[in-house]
Order: structure tokens, then sequence, then C-alpha cells
């Protein structure tokens, strides 16, 4: 085990997610043939299709014939109650599909989230979605890069030198709707938007006046478009380990701050910069991740990471997920 | 004027497209050596940049160039008032850059939108997203298709065929949050939010349960989108002629109904269908679109249009934006 060479790996895991990625465009190929192939989770907003198991089932076979003393955590495995817990052992942590309404839809933002652990640590994570062609990865201590049609030679992310976020009115902020659409958390969520958007000088109290808001429907492209600069603050709470896991890697090679929750972003305000993302980070469903950002004559970027986590988490009135 | 050929004005439009959406991308080279290189016109949320006005100058003098008698309505020349009444004559309705937020985060959702309006209806879009690398097109009679990087070859719009739509719990919808964040507006736009994606069974008065929401900051793209059939349902308050023009027959070819305010969808539901699209509704800033939609053994596709834009609009309060 201590001789896990991750380059050796990350080689694997991005061969991996393309024959992942070819697998879900030919599922597509039958989405609309028989559009009710589907059946229903949780409610129409939370969908678990034919695709998404037989994915899984192509990338657990892969790994356990390469790896054979590896671990494995994923949406099946851990609703079925086989596996939930991180040891100090290398453990898999994927999602076969991130975006299953959108490819239920036809929405291109879907993709495959290969994520590594080793030693209670997220090591590698590598993101592809088949539809756009775009490839996100990073190893620890190597760099995130990304890959696309129009550019597919290797470039670093971010993508631009990061530039300072003197203000969070010129933050361009994602958030997701998600599936819990009772009153009680429909309450906190638009009273958090409002609060994230609205303008105070034109009467909305609190309002922080974000730049806009973005929503794709993957949590695992939100921490990509972090993680190449495209996106300012990504927040989601409910999403879990296998949504993330990969994005939290890449995001955080890429310079963001990663964070859980309102109580994990206070306490790592108070230690050494950037936070770790331990277990309970990881599987805790709260995450916030802030992109890299450039120093500025009176601020650095440090700090105004640690500033916009602050105001955002002013703004949020969190809930536990079910 | 009578011999306007359309399909070589088509061919004209997309070669155009394509060079102005060239100076878009060589426009972003420059954009992070100056990050201040934008100037605020109304506040943070809604930026001109200099190419913005190069692009458009571009694209006005190329077809000045080829159709000396033709009408032109761009953004910067109806702020101007130089134009601003839609005629008979052929004009040109251009927005270079749609996605201006995305364009200065590099959020890849920019696109230039070009329409054009004959007879008093609009006959030809266009929209091309550069970073994306994809075109939609369409000229009226001629039905719509897209290409893109991992498909060069025209595709028909939608891209699947249409089916049912039994359920507004069913329905992928966009919308997005806009630049007027005052107090009267943004309670209006959540009221509006949480009735469409509530859950009226979880305790949320008048709750529709939207399946999902999308919001990726372009309203040419989000029309794009409806046309191929990714998103079923897309609603705007506060945008433009411009933003709209290209993909309102981009989205009528593809067998989507396009609606204005809901007084317009009220008269427009009692009427022949699919309802025209006259200078009064591209003129007025309110916009509701619904994909194409399959007949389904109790309903037609046509019926099912109007039953999703009637459960749309019940939970809509509209306002008249600045």
């Amino acid at each position: 085990m201590g001789s896990l060479d991750l380059d050796e790996v990350l080689d694997f895991a991005i061969a991996l997610a393309h024959r992942a990625g070819q697998a879900i465009t030919e599922g597509s190929e039958t989405r609309f043939r028989n559009a009710t192939g589907f059946d229903e989770k949780k409610n129409t907003a939370d969908l678990v299709t034919e695709t998404d198991q037989n994915t899984e089932k192509l990338v657990h076979e892969a790994i356990k014939a390469r790896f054979p003393d590896h671990e494995f955590i994923g949406e099946e495995s851990w609703a079925a109650g086989e596996q939930n817990e991180i040891t100090d052992a290398p453990t898999w942590i994927i999602d076969p599909i991130d975006g299953t309404t959108n490819f239920v839809k036809g929405f291109p933002f879907v993709c495959i989230s290969i994520g590594l652990v080793y030693q209670s640590e997220p090591v590698l994570g590598v993101i592809f979605a088949p539809f756009l062609g775009q490839l996100y990865a990073a190893r620890k201590g190597s760099g995130a890069f990304m890959t696309s049609p129009l550019h597919p030679e290797r470039r670093s992310l971010p993508l631009a030198k990061p530039q300072p976020l003197s203000s969070f009115k010129q933050a361009l902020i994602a958030f997701e709707w998600g599936s819990d659409r009772s009153k009680e958390v429909m309450e906190r969520k638009t009273r958090t938007f409002e609060r994230l958007t609205g303008d105070a000088a034109g009467g909305v109290q609190g309002g922080e006046m974000a730049l806009g808001v973005r929503s794709v429907g993957s949590a695992a492209l939100n921490f990509a478009h972090v993680a190449a600069g495209c996106l300012d603050v990504y927040w989601e709470i409910g999403c879990w380990a296998w949504d993330v896991c990969a994005g939290m890697v890449i995001a955080q090679e890429a310079g963001c701050a990663v964070v859980g929750s309102k109580a994990h972003a206070a306490e790592a305000a108070q230690g050494a910069w950037r936070p770790a993302v331990t277990p309970a980070v990881l599987t805790g469903r709260k995450y916030l991740v802030v992109r890299a950002i450039g120093d500025a004559p009176h601020e650095s970027g440090e700090d105004a990471q640690k500033r916009t986590i602050q105001t955002f988490y002013n703004a949020v009135e969190e809930w536990d997920p079910k």
C-alpha cells in the first residue's frame, strides 16, 4: 500500500473515466426509445437509471481487477449498507452518473466522478463529462488540469491567473435546488437565496447582491467550474461524498478553499489555511468551495477566501439533509 | 426585398457568427490581463465589455456591406435611441455577447445571437457559443439544427423524438436571477420560484414541484436548449428583443411554443396554435417557451404545451421590468 503510485493510478482513472463516459453516451442512445426506463427513488426530482447502475458495475469491476485489495464506496453500495465508513485503506468513492436528471433530459451537464481516498484523505479525482468531452483531473501535490474538444492539450487549473475578489458583489455563485422541496427546507433555501442575491440598497435586508447565480445540476461539475476559476463560489447541502470527492481534490489542487458546514468553516478559519478535507467533512453533506483568489494590494488571496466564506455563510440558513 | 433568399442569408449569418465568435474568444485572451476592463452600466450584475462593443461593430459593418438597405437593431443602438421600432423592412436584431457576466468570468455559456425580422416577423436565427463550439440555427419554414465539436454534422432540433410531458413534476425548467434585485422584484421572484419548485405534499402552498431548475446565464442559450429538447420550459422577464430574437426562430422551427406575457399566453391559447411572434411579443420583455411535446394517448402535444404554459403562468407573479 505504501507504494501506491498515484501517477499510475491517475492514468488508470482517466482511461476508466473515458470508458465509463462511452457507456454513458451509449446509454443515452436508448434513453429516448424508452422514456419511462427509470425508477423513482424518492420523487421525480431524484432519478436512477439503468445506465447509472451499469456504469457503476463497469467501474467497480475494472477497479477490482486492477486493485483487488482496494475498498469501494458508491451510491448503490452505500444505500445497500455494504460500506459506509472512510478508513485508512485506499478507497474509491465514485458517482457513476452525477447529474442524473440532466442525463434523463439530455441536458449535457452529466459526468462520471471518480475519487480516491488514501490514509483518510482524498488524494485523486477525475471528472469526465462525456456529452461535453470535458475532463478535469488532479492528484494530490501535482496540480489540476482539464482537457476539452476545443483544447485537447492539458491546461492547468485555474485556467487564468487568479484575480482578486474585492467584493461579494463581484461573485458569480452556484447553488442547486435539490430534491427536498418541503416547506421547511424551501423556506430556508429561499431566504438564503434572497440574502445572497438581493440588493440591500434596494430594500432587501441583509442582501449581499452576488453578481449572478448559476445552476447546472451537477455537484461534481460545479466543483470543476470553481476549480477552473469560472465560478467564484459553490455551496451545497444534501449531496453525498461520491458527488464531491473527486471535485474536492481537483478544487484543492487548483488553489480553492474547500470547507464543510458553517461550524467547520468557522473552525477552519482559525487554523492553517487551506483547511484539510477530513472524513467528517467529506461525508458531512454540507460543502462550500471558493476559487483561488489572487493577492490584492490590501488583502491576501487567503484572506479574501476567508472573507468570502464568512460573507456567504452569514447569509446561509443551514438544515439537516434527509 | 421580395427576393430575399433566406437560405443565402442563413449561410451569410452562420459565417458571420463564426467570425464574431473568433472576436469573442480573442477578446477573452485580453480579459484576464486587465480584470477591470469593463464599465458598470447599471450595477455589477450588468456589465458591458469592450469586446461587446467591438463585436457589435464587426457584425454591424459586415451586414451593412452585404445588405446596405437592411435595418439594424442592437443593444448599443437601442440605448442610443437610434432605432427602436420593428418595421416591415428586413431588420437585424443582434446581441453581440449574450451572457456578458459569463464572458467576464470565463463561464463558457457565452454566445452571439443574430436574428432577422422580415415583414414584422422573426424569420432567421443563428446562435453561436464560441467557447463551447456550439451553433444553433434556423430559418422560417426549414426547421432548426445544431452543430458541435463532438457532432460536427448538422443535427435537427429537437435532438430526439419529442416525448410526452404528462405532468409539470417531470419538467426541467430554466429561469435566471437577472439584474434587478430590489425588494419588490425579489419578493415576486422568490414567491414564483417557490411555487414552481416547492412540494405541495410537503406543505408548500401551490407548489408545482418542477423536476429541477437550471440557470446558465444566457437567454439565447436557454432558448436553444429548449429547442434542442433538453430543457422543458424557459421563462424570463426583463431581457430584450436582441437576447431572444434568434432563439425564438430556432425554438419555433423546433416545434416549441413561444409566448409573451401571461396576458399574451391567455390570448394565444384561444387561437390557432402555435402562436405567432408579433412585434409586440418580440419587444415585450416577458417570454415563456415550452419544448416540442409528443402526443400521448390521452393528450395531444399541443394540448400539453398549452397545459404546461397554464401551469407555469399560474405560479408566476409578473412585474414590469426596468
